[in-house]
């Protein structure tokens, strides 16, 4: 793990560091003299620097999303700090874990993967266990499912997001298919397993998290309904009935024609993974705004995926309330 | 239980049951002559009936809503039955058991109630539980509790439906606080108990389901938001951030102001509530929905609850298809 | 050709004629003596037919969606027709012209799939040749391309009329595509010819128009998109930018998410071909609202696929006006 | 006044009484017999009428939306009356009194005109009240003004209803102007007066409320506009400012896009004229939707305008309750 | 009256005034020399502040929203003003009088407030007279209720708005009740009156407007909810339909859902009552966008609230017209 | 033409040019010292300046919306350039081409009227081309006809912009009636013409384009309706039909009544002409947003006429694709 990050960083210290270049520019000072201005980054945050000298020969290989080595000065410019470098390299891939430059889940990707595992063998109709471990076990498949991300902002928007996700949706569906016996346990891990698959193509995540130029032309239903059209394809005797299930359950799960499902859940595994799904991606946003400080002791950040902020439950239950609330009559 | 049923009945039939009035009128034939038209139902149904002598005597203090004891003979005109009444009087109340003229749960109202004593029980928050409590063992709600339908026609429609539904609830909150440890249970059991008390009386559901004049013009969650202050104000001590974040969760749980929530979930425990009751609910109407007959064999009846129909999962995946598919080419 | 067809028919006469069954039921007179009831029909229509005698041992082994051979006699009964069916057998294939029971296109399908060929090759582009050739001479299409409907009710609804609207398209997208030189033409000529192929496995048109189950559960845009998958993957070096170039154009042919595209169209062809499609086929509803006598002389009947009903612009400049008119003071 | 109007007829009555036809058409009985049908009704209601004999003679020269007089029986048939015409003959200009048609205010029309003038002559703006008086005093336009209805349906559906709507506005607008200072009167009472004038081309009233054709294709908004460009074109030196305020205050008081307003009020006396208008059409289609009875003495009948039904106040207050109600526990 | 106000203050000015503190923060300058840095405002607008020296001791107990004594040097600093802080201290409670603090309304709420309880003691209706009246002189709330502003942001944002609003709409209502005798005046002056006294507690108004979190998860309609039933609940024999009746005029006072009211309008006066309370909230908001200048004049300000700007109608009349004007042709 | 453009200048250059005055403001450096502040600008962009000395003298008569002659130095400040106002003087009218100061057309105007009067002759109608004529041969329309720009910012936004989107649409309109032989060629070519005539005055465009303040309040769809009901008074005998059509042509071409449409399109060639219209205005909207520089290779800037960004598909399909998509897995 690197040091320091980012978010470890004090005015008036001397720093040596790998980071992120997320931005590159020559710039003139009013005086005309030309400076380098950078933005360099990692998993915990971004910092705006400024190279005064020797930045044309040190600087000459180096351009947005390399990684780079650095030394320099971290001071306070207007409340903000500012990094002045003082020696700058590009970086040897070896030098650098990815991890260190990306936010990541908290979990263990490879248990959690396990786990995945886990339940994809548990699944009953022999047809559906081959499609889904026909999947995971896909080398080319796996080794990005444990990376990727769920979203680029509204939820588990960090490197192994999307596993973490998907594993406790697994588990969600488990449980609610105990409560509702009606409920086909092995179309709701089918539809966990794959629902998202198609965001390995459709986010990048090497260097930050984004949409790739095919992801938003297609998006991730359509990539991952062409991902499972080649799987079933390659499991002779697949029932076509079974395979006409699969497609709805994954191009239904967005519930509505305005998230872009094409059509609305008309199974009841459909409709009820659109539920599940919707709830744990909601849960994590929650987790996500109460985990930002608003400088309100009340209230969450106002969250852009809730369209709402919402209430610090335990703070508002001991008191004393928010400096709003001090403000009350006889408060 | 009362025999014969009206679903029971078939043409050319001399029948002697119990009957609820469901309308009443004095009609003329083409020749001018009077005669009694009557709506007859129980909770299987309907039938539409004809007297056409004694009726002034016999049927002067019967009107609309009233229980009648009938003998008649059943016929089928123009593929229709019609009951022609013989004779006809009054029922007297202790002929009558109201669960044979209005559909009911098929799980025991005791049984549950006991049930959601013991979810009450269970909640480890004293000011909570004690509200809880105080409400669910109060007996001029618990009699009610026992009867009362979910809702008209959207889901739970019959007698104990209510109480069908809140104990499901409470099954599925356990659960899904399991799965988040980050949720509070105490609040997830207070709310789903307390969410539909104002159901109580928005419905009516003595002769069959419909909405009190107060029920349309105050809705059940100001109906049961009375409720819970008066109950709340029993309770000395009873924190008030703890009765505001309780009246939040009763307000909220409709989830979007279009259906009559005056405000959105900011709470986590409120937005999780909105959730499993919408799952709920919309897995019992879909429930209704696969009931119904359509005529179709891959699909339920268009449900107005859902705007959708749903496939019958099981019929489709066995084949053969529904008539549309037998007539595709090759079929 | 039939006769005489449903349209042709009067009161007081007898005939002998081929008619589709839509409906059979046995059914009781008030006086309890049981009868046939048949719904019989072509492509001008449906009629209401009874049969008194001898069904029980002339129509075992007639059920919907059968052809049969009838004898029987037209009645007028309370300003409708009857058909009183005298003698009825089931049709052998052999005697069926299956156009005599749907609609159709008035244009030879023959001729309008050559020029559908003819603008397959005059793609440019080797890659989108090959592949909408392909697919149009694929004899599993082919056939099925010259019977289908455009849609159930909405526009080009008879056989047939899929190809019209196909072929409509083209010679539309060449000229638009002269008018903005900016426009690729191959892009339009192909996703023309691609965008509706779902509709030969979302339809069913044997006996009537209607969906499968199929295409009720994926529609024929998801549908469409595995066909041209399969077709793609049968392509060696078929570029993987032009596929995704396709798939877009494909999947974001409604324009609208609510219209079922999981995707806006963000190619300059794909917004031109939502246009254009969208412009064909209101203008295919325009035409069907004013063939349809509404009973008023200035205005066509309401169509739902518009939503409004349309001015009879011919009658309107020539006068007098409609009834509603004659009525203005001095007219 | 004619008499007997429909809604007097009862049963077993022979009549001789004025109607207007709204259809007219020869029908056949079940043994072939022909006979007329027709669709005869006044300002009460209509009556489904037939004539077995000699109505090829009688009925010649009478066609759809002529008067006539008519002698016949009134019978029972079904529970509906109908009414057999056993003489029938085209009725004389002379015979007939509009008014006893079309139902109409139960106001003074003239009266009501003779206020409207006093408000035209009170504006103080002598541009605007010679536009106004300009307008009232124009024959063609003031003989319709005190005939036309205010809508189709939605309120003050009936003849003099526009003038009544419009009178009432004033009155409205004038106590309004009083109490915020801040209005302009002149303006208010411009707009009250002239803000339906289109409605007297827009709708034809000589028999049955409907639209015109031309009242369809441009509405009452750009109808009135064009009166109001000519009415302003005669009076020379009229302000151009002002007289895109006029314009601004006519195009923008149905308030909304969606209601055909094609700009949103933008003038403060425009937002305020926007408010009354509408508050005054919602009176008006309350009061009409509480005079129709419902069949429950709680509620009004259900107001498609309102898209609502509305409670009966005095009923409700003195109680006892609607039959829901009565079905209370304890009730 | 404190002197100078923010609004007095120009550059190049040494002064003592006394200030609200809205923000504190220390800062270092680039120099890595600390400074404090103020937000210091009062009821006419806010300036940034700076204090160089002998901050650390003097404001060690100072803190935000708290009211202190200043003696600095205004100056000009990027066309902004700025205050430079030589001395500072607590101000002392006597010192201070709030409404200097807040913008507050022209009128005297005394007088006002007095008004409002002759409208109180109008009402007929026994009965509600003695609720109204109850809340009315009820202390706790009376000294709120001359204080409360009508809303943060949208209209009568200042301190005594809420009475001026009320009163206004009291005054609309007996007029308007005037025009439409079939209106209860009693039930229109019950809910002007009535309808706002959750804000009381939903805002919060002792130092800046805002929002309390009680406000915030309840609203005020919740709130005056349990505020009436209070009320009424001290009112032996209050008769339970006028309390639904009062109840419903409560919580459909917003007229939709989308608004935060779970019931429409279904009572003639509850209706009514949402179009007097729009349109005045409307005209307040007008008059407010009218007062700010916009740089424009023939324009307000726009309006978020209005959701649009609005003319300056004695402008436009009189002409010259705007920047943009001037540049027509010919102009 | 005039030298240098905005667009061509760099850092450190002294030059002599002119500018279109934007804003001008004294403002005070922080020592108190007074300068001058003027946003200064062409057509291809604007340029902040600053005048430090002699500017009391020098700019006295000088004001927004002025043509001056600068003598200045072009500076880099903090990445954006600066103009040293060091000479200033009100330029005369001779020295001025306007249209060196708005963006226009690339067409020639004049060539594009002869072609548009040409359409205008080619109609066949006589009162239809009398019409148009009458209205294209109007000196006061004809001159300010060859500059009005289509829009201010949607699509055509410069100088010659609408002629440019007019002449286009006939060009459409007639391949698209040769298409659609259904279509009557004359009523698109003359709604065609006089759909944006009322942007003559809607829109102002002598300095910048923007809109008038009668605009603002009526729209281009009221103001050519104008324009079209006093052409049309001119002509003796036009058939009062024929003018409703050309009104519901002119009123509906909106398409939606959210678009200011107070009618939606209810004739054929109404309903085409909507679609026309808007896919020429999408066209040269998506021709803009590919023309911006969006820092991506892949996808053109975001559109606000269009929410959301175009595929650069030339570059698409040639690769290397974007910066995000370098980042992929094995990219």
């Amino acid at each position: 793990m690197k040091t320091p990050f980012v978010s470890d960083l004090t005015g008036d210290q001397t720093i040596t560091a790998f980071f992120l270049v997320h931005a590159k520019e020559i710039r003139n000072t009013r005086e005309g003299k030309p400076y380098l201005r950078l933005d360099l980054g990692d998993r915990t945050g971004n910092i705006e620097s400024r190279m005064w000298t020797k930045f044309e020969t040190q600087t000459q290989d180096i351009s947005r999303d390399d990684f780079v080595k650095v030394e320099g000065r971290v001071e306070l410019y207007r409340d903000k700090l500012q990094l002045s470098v003082l020696q700058i390299r590009k970086a040897k891939p070896e030098e650098i874990d990815l991890t260190d430059f990306l936010p990541h889940s908290k979990e263990d990707v490879e248990e959690m993967y396990a786990e995945l595992l886990a339940y994809g063998e548990s699944i009953q109709n022999p047809w559906l266990q081959k499609l889904v471990l026909g999947i995971l076990t896909d080398n080319g498949i796996s080794v990005r499912y444990k990376k990727a991300p769920a979203a680029k902002v509204m939820h588990h928007a960090y490197l192994g997001g999307l596993l973490e996700h998907v594993v406790g949706l697994c588990g969600l569906a488990k449980i609610v298919a105990g409560h509702y016996p009606e409920l086909n346990l092995d179309l709701l891990l089918t539809v966990a397993i794959l629902h998202d698959v198609g965001k390995l193509d459709e986010l990048c995540y090497t260097r930050a998290i984004g949409y790739t130029t095919d992801g938003q032309l297609l998006g991730h239903i359509v990539m991952e309904l062409e991902t499972v059209i080649h799987a079933i394809a390659k499991i002779p005797g697949f029932p076509p009935e079974l395979k006409t299930v699969v497609q709805h359950l994954l191009i239904s799960h967005h519930g509505q024609y305005e998230f872009g499902s094409p059509k609305l859940p008309m199974i009841r595994e459909a409709l009820v993974f659109h539920y599940l799904d919707d709830l744990d991606s909601k849960m994590a946003a929650v987790r996500a705004a109460l985990a930002n400080d608003s400088g309100d002791e009340d209230w969450s950040a106002y969250s852009g995926a809730l369209q709402r902020k919402f209430l610090r439950l335990d703070h508002f239950l001991q008191g004393p309330h928010s400096a709003t609330e001090k403000a009350k009559p006889g408060g």
